[in-house]
């Protein structure tokens, strides 16, 4: 059985009118769903779709997600304009088991922060300076085939304090050009799921037809997708006092 | 300075009629809260206040929040009656730095389950069973003057899955003699604040005039207390490129 | 390719004179090991070999335990007989990638302390009494088709405090007949590699042919795995000022 | 009661001969030791004591640990020079509750190694670069009085990634001109006691003059310090079966 993959865009950025939406438009012409999208689909033990904003319940209706094991989301600039009741099922869907997976300024969307628990808050400065990510938990399946550290030339700075709980895992720590640092891969789990974090991926940079960030991507679907034959949640009633005696 | 903490109970059950609130009122007649803070301001280095559900705004008005520096909660049966405005100024209060304690119902208390991001469901058994509540992490702050274990005759039972994200430290794990077992006693971090769930509390029983389970609330009221002199958040302004050189 | 599992058991409980090592023979007439190892190998993705304390080096050469992804330790009463020699290169191994599995009285062993970097001390009872573990991480891998709880008519009893450092997870925890509880299932990191701690076996009870608890110790294996094409370590020399710049 | 705290060193650069060490000393003419006492010795709350590695058991006889409430421990090029009974006498009144910091190029001290069990290997570069020191944790008590960064002109650079456990908190992460970072302030608790490690702190330079550095050590001593009354280890013997129906 496939895990089964949705990649979520917001996907306004690349229909926008101006200089700067131009500018994504010719770095993703079919959207930066379609970019991560259409390198999962060369694994065969991937199922991929996508799904973004203005579909009818951004594309997130109750029967769709039941059937989806790890939801990949970019947003930015239209966090508000996702539904709240969007975001509770989402939410109550990896508390189920099913992956979640926020990706660069899905760090303050609104499903990320309702799972974190806090404002998903950092600093940023956009200037396409140049970050080094760095290993700090060498052997983790997230990062299978990954050096002690990659390179991405133009970047968005992000910077702490990032107000997230502290993770299970910190596995990537960046250095960027202009002094800050930056916690850029994380794991929590919540409920019956796994949530993680990966920062790259400002919409005016190829950040996501670099090797390494897809690989990691790639890996992460792989690590999140939920445990076949695990135990489903809510799935046991309030036992009456004996059970233990009658067996 | 003292610590201001203040002690906030639905304050329902003590009002309600019935046979069943009738024992609430005989064992906490001024209310559960009362019985809290009565042992709390018995510390000089504490300043305690109250607060419940059916005040203005709950008691919780923005200029309020802003000068308490530890909330303890309990909530049982009107969680939904908590506005969502107040929960979310609570939550925000907690990222600047004020702790937040969960006593028992509480696990499903929206602060609570908001700041964890998860349902905080788990299993339950009304019968009056015994509990005894083993140390997981002696020479804790919170389990100061503690011994390896302590027992309450009758309490409410409450068993596991209880589905919050896992705990900066496991402080308590209660045995119930009907054969389940719960995490009691648990820590995390939120922004600049500290949260603390504490099992025991039902309100059919005088578990809040019981020595280690006061002892464990007060212990916990100074470990969840903000740091003087700790950063305020958000505090700093988006960095330019350049700064680390100009100084 | 598949898992390379070692099962290291003392084997001397099985061997020695004695009515209480007649029962240990008589429930495992080949040694725990083989109850493990003969589970094991019906899985066609585990390459399964044994090894025990008294083979020379207690079978773990360097060039064997170059060849082994996971090591499961059971060991009870002759703790101090593995070599610090031996003990330093389990060590190595883990942090460069090797899973490790501590079963039962392994608690205290060498291999596991180390790693640890606490004592592994416990309370414990041997009167065969009553365990029921129950699940507190369910959906995690090495709990794949395990309920909510399941029960151990006769075990030794282990209590808390059990002292090992705070775990990355808590996946069980046991409610014994007379009182007690302990963490029963719990997972860290070391280096690269995995450690997973399994409370119960001890041996005078037929533990090790409950289905319950050899899935959960075949789950383990496969958790503990090192991953292909992991970074291994120290694998990166001190970098020289400017590499950035050369690239 | 004041928190007895005692700064040890290896105070071998200090006496050694050759210009390094001249100009190791022209920094700390009485040693590295001394520049930390005398700054925690302003504070009345501490009761502070020195120690180093020459001295009879290098200062840590039986009688003088059971007396310390907090170790500080810096170490260097002399790592192998303290002896395995003393290490094992550290990891003992660690787990009973004594607090232990890490300094610097204690990264691969032995008592720190053994409380962590793993290698504490990392990268370095020894060319006087500068660190930006990055808060990752605001409002944690060892940050108090601390902004969101602070920056060491020179300082030696240790890169990722870094041998050690993951922490329970990480405070600090470092930025290197050079490109790397580096997780510069963790916490950990090992048995009753906690552990804290802090990087700055190479010996040619002036680092344990800067107030941000002398801060944060001053700050962690009374965050490691023991409870008062907290259980002590281990003090509680096994129990018998019936012990909870006869109270």
């Amino acid at each position: 059985m496939p895990i089964r993959v949705t990649v979520w865009n917001e996907f306004r950025h690349e229909k926008a009118k101006g200089e700067k939406y131009d500018l994504v438009r010719s770095i993703y012409p079919k959207g930066i769903h379609e970019a991560i999208a259409s390198h999962l689909r060369k694994n065969k033990d991937l199922s991929v779709k996508t799904a973004w904003l203005d579909q009818p319940e951004h594309g997130m209706a109750e029967k769709v997600l039941k059937n989806i094991d790890v939801l990949v989301w970019w947003g930015h600039g239209h966090h508000q304009a996702v539904s709240d009741e969007v975001v509770t099922r989402i939410q109550k869907r990896v508390l189920e088991g099913m992956g979640f997976i926020a990706l660069h300024s899905g760090h303050a969307s609104k499903p990320f922060t309702r799972l974190m628990g806090t404002s998903g808050r950092l600093k940023w400065r956009e200037v396409g300076e140049r970050e080094i990510l760095w290993v700090t938990k060498p052997g983790h399946p997230i990062l299978a085939g990954i050096n002690d550290h990659f390179s991405l030339e133009h970047e968005e700075m992000y910077g702490e304090f990032f107000d997230v709980p502290e993770p299970m895992e910190t596995l990537l720590i960046s250095n960027f050009a202009g002094g800050e640092v930056f916690r850029s891969g994380m794991t929590w789990e919540r409920g019956q799921g796994k949530v993680f974090y990966f920062r790259p991926g400002h919409e005016t940079y190829p950040t996501y037809k670099d090797k390494n960030v897809l690989r990691i991507i790639e890996n992460a679907v792989k690590w999140c997708a939920p445990v076949e034959g695990g135990t489903v949640l809510p799935g046991f009633p309030n036992p009456k006092l004996g059970w233990v005696d009658e067996g």
